[in-house]
């Protein structure tokens, strides 16, 4: 475990057990200096020159390599840039003009809401009888009918922890001729991944949960090699452009992943995000997964012995959840403020999902004994129950 | 000019004269400051609790007003998110969404590439017959068909400074039933606008020039408030949803111009920008535009009587200019890479052109006459002839 856990890396308030990973990462020690010296020697010593002076315009191709590491793909197959919800809608219209014939989107019920609004909002546009078409989660594999261009998942589901079976899933898929998209914000920095190995056609994620880029960092996309020459973006943008200083007239897409670049990418959040990143070098992916595991398995029976008025709402067994357990609770809003109020910092998910994400990078064993016994008290003694942890606000 | 001058409030290297504030403004001094703060105070000791108790979450709206104030809008009317071209994107969207029998995109050659790159991206992934016509920017108003859904087009020319009559143009549209969308780009902070007054549907601009927001600052969208709560948004992303935080599986648009925004703002940026736009706090934009073409007309002079092989590509009439100067010259690149060598910073844009940017914010008549005397020294001199100048870099 020593050589995963790297806290000294991480700034985490005295007293607060992080658990909320998975929602925001933990600022990188390393992420003030890295700011202060990028701001000053760079944007304020450099100006436009920063641009190739500071390289600047390298970074999403550069982060790119660092992230591919991290999702097992090779170097030059992920571009950074954006929001998640824009590279969802980005490699879903490129995947449905790799199979024009086709007009069902499949997804399944569990995934995040912003994946399922933007497809909407793209297959409304596009009218012509293109449906969003989502089942069970277990019934997506059996559900990939021929009339299907692209199957559109997230890896692990945001409220239950559920995994999808990425291999497995992707193959029924290729079979029925559907191209496959992973959405992989709850799995990139989480699991070991073999993405590449998967064949999927594309992959996309963020980077402020577990990769811990900042709030709003940007997000990534990968389209597999063999198809980074052919796929037609939709947002075709400038810095997709073959060459984006020549200002051509006509969108010309650029080499490979490049194309999938679309407006001026975030320096800042670029800069510190590259910072982030440098806390999985050196990691073995599948090590992080095993203490992953293990400290949920310390934490499901910790909170099933000390608070059984919690229920388990992940799945037990180990391989087919994320790097997160969920309890339902008919007061979860209630119950996840007070954790908060007492430090263990976990989320809530409407209706009852009550949210704790393991992340070995900064949380051991100790940190989840503390905080199942914190949670044991709040809930032995009712302690969320007070007018204060009923009151809603808005929560990410 | 002394209100309108704030040169203390920006960060310029000692000896250069920085005529590229159109392309990325200069640092203010106060972000290093404001950042360090945010990242010590809010990511550090927030974490996730950031979004509500540092007010991540409102930032988009409220640095919308700060903006709506200099590009004559009412509050509540101006949203930040991704980049300008995804917001080019988004409001070309939704202006053909508003006029479904209508086929044609108007704009001119002079637009930004990215801005026809976009529509040609979107048209494209259409089809139905949808297309882009391009005219010369003096012909736009005359060629506003019937068949013309949108009229798209960037207020100020990028290479030559031209500037659209916005009232005359939104006019000509809405006569001909089109829908009126402008690119503020090369306007907003530079010009003295009243958006609103002019009943253009839609706007869409960057914050990274003359707004000085830092390198990949987020864009901005304006929908007219009579709109606002119609308006269908294809870029339909979970902070657009009017209840994000139900996690609703279907996609309900928020109200107003917050249906505009897509997915997680990043929140570094728009600290940053936020800091930046208090140098508009009480500055009177018709001041600050009178004092940018007193600027931009001594340049002209100075130029054209000391450096004669240099031949103005802007408009003469101060009027129709934006607020640059651009000089054509056959070695262009080379004389810009020798000004930047010597000091006065501006830049190339292909084929021939050289372009300076005048922000009464932090330049002065005292700057220019210095740029003056350096330029007219690289000309009469051939200081650009010079192998170093000659080869090529990428340049933004």
């Amino acid at each position: 475990m020593s050589e995963i856990l790297k806290k000294e890396m991480f700034t985490i308030p005295k007293g607060m057990i992080y658990l909320d990973g998975n929602s925001l990462g933990p600022m990188p020690v390393d992420v003030p200096g890295r700011m202060a010296q990028m701001l000053s020697d760079e944007w304020g010593q450099m100006l436009i020159k920063g641009w190739n002076g500071a390289g600047w315009m390298d970074q999403p191709a550069r982060i790119g390599d660092q992230i591919g590491r991290v999702i097992g793909t090779p170097d030059g197959s992920v571009v950074l840039g954006d929001t998640l919800s824009i590279k969802v809608y980005q490699a879903l219209a490129s995947a449905l003009m790799m199979r024009p014939d086709r007009r069902v989107v499949l997804s399944d019920t569990g995934n995040f809401p912003t994946d399922l609004y933007m497809a909407e909002g793209l297959l409304g546009m596009l009218g012509q009888g293109y449906t969003l078409r989502t089942v069970a989660p277990d019934q997506v594999a059996q559900s990939i009918t021929p009339d299907v261009a692209a199957v559109m998942l997230t890896h692990v589901d945001y409220r239950s922890g559920r995994v999808h079976d990425m291999n497995a899933v992707t193959q029924a898929a290729h079979q029925a001729g559907a191209v496959m998209i992973w959405d992989l914000a709850h799995s990139a920095g989480a699991l070991a991944l073999d993405l590449h190995g998967s064949q999927a056609e594309f992959a996309v994620g963020c980077t402020y949960k577990y990769l811990n880029g900042g709030p709003g960092a940007p997000a990534f996309i990968y389209v597999r090699p063999d198809l980074a020459d052919t796929v037609k973006p939709a947002l075709s943008g400038w810095l997709g452009h073959r060459a984006p200083f020549d200002f051509d007239p006509r969108y010309q897409p650029g080499q490979g992943i490049e194309r999938m670049r679309v407006g001026t990418p975030p320096v800042l959040q670029m800069t510190t995000l590259e910072c982030a990143m440098q806390a999985f070098d050196g990691v073995d992916m599948q090590q992080l997964r095993a203490v992953s595991v293990a400290l949920q398995e310390q934490f499901i029976a910790g909170i099933e012995a000390r608070a059984p008025m919690l229920t388990l709402a992940s799945p037990r067994q180990s391989d087919q959840r994320g790097s997160q357990v969920s309890f339902a609770f008919d007061h979860g809003y209630a119950a996840m403020q007070a954790c908060i109020h007492h430090g263990v910092i976990g989320d809530f998910r409407a209706p009852n999902i009550m949210r704790f994400g393991f992340t070995p990078l900064y949380i051991d064993a100790d940190d989840v004994e503390q905080a199942i016994e914190r949670i044991a008290n709040i809930m032995a003694d009712r302690l969320w129950d007070q007018p204060q942890f009923h009151a809603r606000q808005k929560v990410t």
